[in-house]
């Protein structure tokens, strides 16, 4: 039999609680999935559990009833009783020997829910961004645990005192951010980068879409140079776990007056109406 | 206190088996090697360890002291007592709460040592392959645990009978396998792809380019356009755990006479020599 070691410790590989052998860590072999609640509501579960279907499906794996995921996810939710949680879950593979093509893994869930950390002071001031090159696979519309450049991407901002990081693409247009959409306001002009397999189909970006109109903006969902944006009027990220969060300075420039602009604040209202309406 | 599901069960996160909240897992966030023994002696160890510890370096998980991972390689080789092993292990950047920029975890180390399988069919036979587009991340010299593509790759080569999925990039050039580095014989030229950002500098492939010369063979290290592989009069894959397979069928298409070939068979030959002597 297979001979493991934990750091220094010897253990006989089929005594490894099974984490140990997921390929989940072999090859983040799984996709997951991050939402919130607001005062006591799950917000846009339906969305993240189709997305997480299609997720699935997009690699193979096979043989999830998609309605345990959410029953669990409730039950979750349930039990830890706050107001303002964050969960997260994934379902990889499953575990076994190493082996790319194994065949006949039970796939493994996994969920974990939290406190919502408070970002009301982010959502004040707003944060700065850096960019960095987009070196990302080339399916990043899967949401899968293969994350290691969003990581590094991360990690460069937060050395630099930013709080993201956004990709820029070979040819020199914005995709996303390293955990968050990406979004710039030119005079009443909201713009993104359209839907594609480089860029994940975030659900935060949906909403956006779906409530921008009352704030009196137009939508152009066209790619933004990372050049350009620097010169907007307004920019902001989106993503669940903090909905919209203002972009005040892009590459060390700041943008406008240094201050959240007008339409994010509007636009964190609206939202923040849907999240109690929705 | 944040609360875990593993499957349908409740735990607390604070009793959870750190396995649960590594970031190898979360994020694929860690390096690996794979490497083997020959009757009773390891080969390459040394050359794993130098390539492990630039992959820590380019990941930035600091604090490693690669002779505590050559001790501890050693120990388990030891212990497991078998002449022909298969030895895995990894680094990850440590365990904690989901962040993508957390920082001062503990890197976390994890081997697994078990018998190599008998691969003398595969040599003797050859195996097939097909082509698969190269959806990798950009820095493919990273031997990192982010293998989603490689996983892909690697099941629908399965899928279609075939031993191995061979990327090709969007000029139509071969990188390498998906576990494995990649070679084709012209005449009396060895051809393989000259290392860059886009290929792991393979072990077996160095190893490969130490030995050919025995066999008559020239090395020309350039690209190889998927179209014209079919047409070579030898093809074969270089990995730790295999050294040497003849590669007879790409993409459906049968290599000279769909045997293994003759320069083929001696680098197979000269490579024992190798592993016997080093």
């Amino acid at each position: 039999m297979p001979l493991a070691m934990v750091g220094d410790k010897f253990i006989a590989s089929e005594k490894l609680d099974p984490a140990y052998l997921d390929y989940g860590t072999f090859f983040g072999d799984g996709v997951y999935e991050v939402l919130r609640s607001y005062d006591g509501k799950l917000f846009g579960l339906a969305e993240h559990l189709a997305r997480f279907e299609r997720s699935l499906k997009e690699i193979d794996i096979q043989g999830i009833d998609i309605n345990t995921v959410r029953q669990r996810v409730l039950k979750a939710f349930e039990k830890f009783n706050k107001p303002d949680a964050k969960i997260y879950f994934h379902i990889t593979r499953g575990a076994g020997p190493r082996d790319h093509a194994a065949q006949n893994l039970s796939p493994r869930f996994f969920l974990l829910i939290s406190e919502c950390e408070d970002f009301d002071k982010q959502k004040q001031k707003g944060i700065s961004v850096i960019t960095v090159p987009d070196t990302r696979w080339k399916r990043c519309d899967i949401k899968s645990l293969n994350l290691l450049p969003n990581v590094l991407a991360k990690r460069q901002a937060q050395k630099r005192g930013c709080g993201e990081a956004v990709f820029v693409d070979d040819s020199g247009f914005i995709t996303e951010g390293a955990s968050s959409a990406f979004f710039a306001i030119f005079g009443n002009v909201l713009k993104t980068a359209p839907l594609n397999i480089n860029i994940l189909p975030s659900i935060t970006r949906q909403f956006v879409l779906d409530i921008y109109a009352n704030t009196g903006l137009e939508l152009k969902e066209e790619r933004i140079k990372a050049e350009t944006a620097a010169s907007a009027d307004e920019l902001f990220i989106a993503v669940s776990s903090r909905d919209i969060v203002p972009v005040v300075k892009f590459n060390e420039i700041e943008i406008s007056t240094g201050q959240p602009g007008k339409f994010t604040k509007l636009l964190i209202k609206e939202f923040a109406k849907l999240a109690q309406n929705k």
